[in-house]
């Protein structure tokens, strides 16, 4: 066999601005972290890069679990790893479904033998706690698991009363904290958090390919007291924490240099600092919804219910769906999302995701949507990007 | 809580000489690929990386099986993909074991369920095919599997007898490649393989945290034919063939970056061309050997069992283990791997892996040596260096 490395040009990728589910644009401190020389895994120095990613990633969580890690896999292996090492087969898991990724949890509860019982809310909507105790009176529930941020749907579901009912029940409380994570407030101790998981691409700015993971100290005594062996090997925790902590013990060899982007992007965090970093999330989107209300569009979620950093607004009548995402990313580079599921067709998603959370992009967006509009002849009212900053300049 | 951002100092790990069993030196051009700017993983850009890199790979793997792709996450990932889409409770599977990862697969076959029938070599030796020729008779066999450059002790086990016992059994074929591909001709087509993988660490040169595989017909027909659902939903690879097919369907988040850099490292070895590739590994091999053989040391592997890019050899009397490697790693940058397992202690292992296999390192590394081992008093013969050297001048 034989091939033409001449047919392969050199990589040119497109300056998109990432304004999709993720992954969010990653600022160039964080790439240029990324390329730095490959050392090993067992390196004294990769040790102490890995010990300050764990600080950092703790920092970020706000919780003192001494088990803090990237695992070496994207934000659903976060989430494989986080089901895969607590249920066992026969085990009840109730899972509160109201987009893509609560299903995701379901798949994965039933392919490990567990007993699934769902609680479901509409896209789009929030998950009543009062359904979720309801469905939960009188069982013995292993692990109660929900998504804070449904990148789906837009839609953000308050943790308190649910990590009541969880503990109530003597089970754990997972969260997949894939697209809050760094973006807004999500405290794993303060609420209860025993599991919870992440992605790096989201509001982190880092590129995909890890994902950072925390267990408290009741999820830990769960995982040891395990009646089977954990059916994965290169997600069980029991081996990789042994790697990541005191021990050092080789189990595989971690992603070096993903590692350094991860670090990298944690003290572009830490320097911002949390709640800045929360507020300029909020700040733009509210600016976005602002600009998008003005011309006359509708947001799916409830004001009450919607994330910051991920915004589904209704597709107009008469609109083309592939073709404005398509204008949108060959015209002005700007890539959004297309619905997923039951929303197909229906939405768009527009992230404003950790460094692409910057008033320069939700101005431009604004104005390169209501000429793409336009274009198809979709009547919009005019005032939109105006609507946009002046809800910058109120803030400033 | 808070933390002081200005106690995490900016990146800058040393520019080791990688001689462990990996991760190798990552060239600069694959480290300036992966820091250019993160797309979409749905981008009509991205994909044509996608496409390129699965063409590059295929010429790599030598075959022509259209699933062929990377894996979002390490080696062992890629081990793990391989017997978790296609070993069902119940199915009985063969695995040579003469190391660590022979180890590894066989807790991955018990954890999934599977009937383990193992075949042992001593660590250091290749697999015995009478041996295994005995264990398969009779048997209504699902998979057998073997390490083809057992990383954990430099021993190479050919392939093609094992291929037509395991054919004459009606069992699928699986190979470990992580060590040897893109170093050494292992041929997926021509020998008969059903199911490869392999990590970008190690012959490559990228940075560790994709797992390249390849599952052939047979194998493709075995999963598409399960009783039951693939145990892992991050490594089912039936969805994920739907988004590196022509469905383009998303699955999980392409580790975009992570890509670039495989990308741009098989372009190296397209540029180089296999054989060369092939060659260039021995040569150095051969050097190494002659000069440390010529220094009175002793290589832990047969002659004629020997991989080209990993070389155990025995620790001589006297040498302290930990001192010696600390000592070429803190004076000469030089890292070189412990010994696993039995030969925790007893051995080294010296990769010349990728971009690490040249003639600088190996008689950089044979100096470094011969001067550690003198300070702790070893006896040794002089002229490893020069014997060295003449393997490389007869060569040229």
């Amino acid at each position: 066999m034989s091939i033409d490395p001449h047919s392969f040009k050199e990589i040119d990728p497109g300056k998109r601005i990432l304004m999709g589910p993720g992954p969010s644009n990653v600022p160039p401190r964080v790439l240029q972290a990324m390329a730095a020389p490959c050392i090993g895994h067992l390196d004294p120095e990769f040790l102490t890069y890995m010990n300050e990613a764990q600080q950092l990633l703790r920092y970020c969580f706000q919780t003192r679990n001494p088990f803090t890690l990237p695992v070496s896999g994207t934000g659903s292996a976060g989430m494989e790893t986080s089901l895969v090492n607590f249920v066992e087969p026969g085990d009840n898991v109730l899972v509160c479904v109201n987009g893509v990724f609560g299903l995701r949890m379901c798949d994965l509860t039933l392919r490990l033998g567990g007993n699934l019982i769902q609680v479901k809310a509409e896209w789009g909507r929030a998950i009543d706690p009062e359904a979720v105790r309801r469905a939960v009176k009188g069982r013995d529930l292993k692990l109660l698991a929900v998504v804070h941020a449904e990148t789906s749907t837009g839609a953000c579901t308050t943790l308190e009363d649910l990590a009541d009912i969880a503990h109530e029940a003597g089970a754990l409380f997972l969260v997949d904290m894939v697209t809050s994570f760094a973006g807004m407030d999500v405290a794993v101790d303060r609420t209860g958090i025993d599991i919870a998981f992440s992605g790096t691409q989201k509001c982190l700015s880092c590129p995909p390919g890890l994902s950072p993971v925390t267990f408290g100290s009741r999820a830990m005594e769960v995982l040891q007291n395990r009646k089977t062996k954990v059916p994965s090997w290169y997600l069980d925790m029991n081996m990789v924490g042994k790697y990541w902590g005191a021990h050092r013990k080789y189990h595989h060899t971690a992603a070096v240099n993903m590692i350094y982007a991860l670090r990298e992007s944690l003290r572009i965090v830490a320097e911002e600092g949390l709640e800045k970093r929360w507020e300029r999330h909020f700040l733009n989107h509210r600016a976005l919804v602002a600009g998008l209300e003005a011309m006359g569009l509708s947001m799916v979620v409830p004001e009450r219910e919607r994330l910051p950093m991920l915004n589904t607004v209704w597709i107009p009548e008469g609109a083309d769906d592939a073709f404005t995402r398509r204008h949108l990313l060959q015209a002005y580079a700007i890539e959004i999302g297309a619905g997923l599921g039951d929303l197909a067709g229906r939405v768009w998603r527009v992230g404003l995701m950790g460094h692409t959370a910057q008033p320069r992009n939700v101005l431009l967006f604004l104005s390169a949507l209501e000429a793409t509009l336009r274009k198809q002849n979709i009547e919009l009212r005019s005032g939109g990007m105006e609507a946009a900053a002046a809800v910058y300049e109120d803030a400033w």
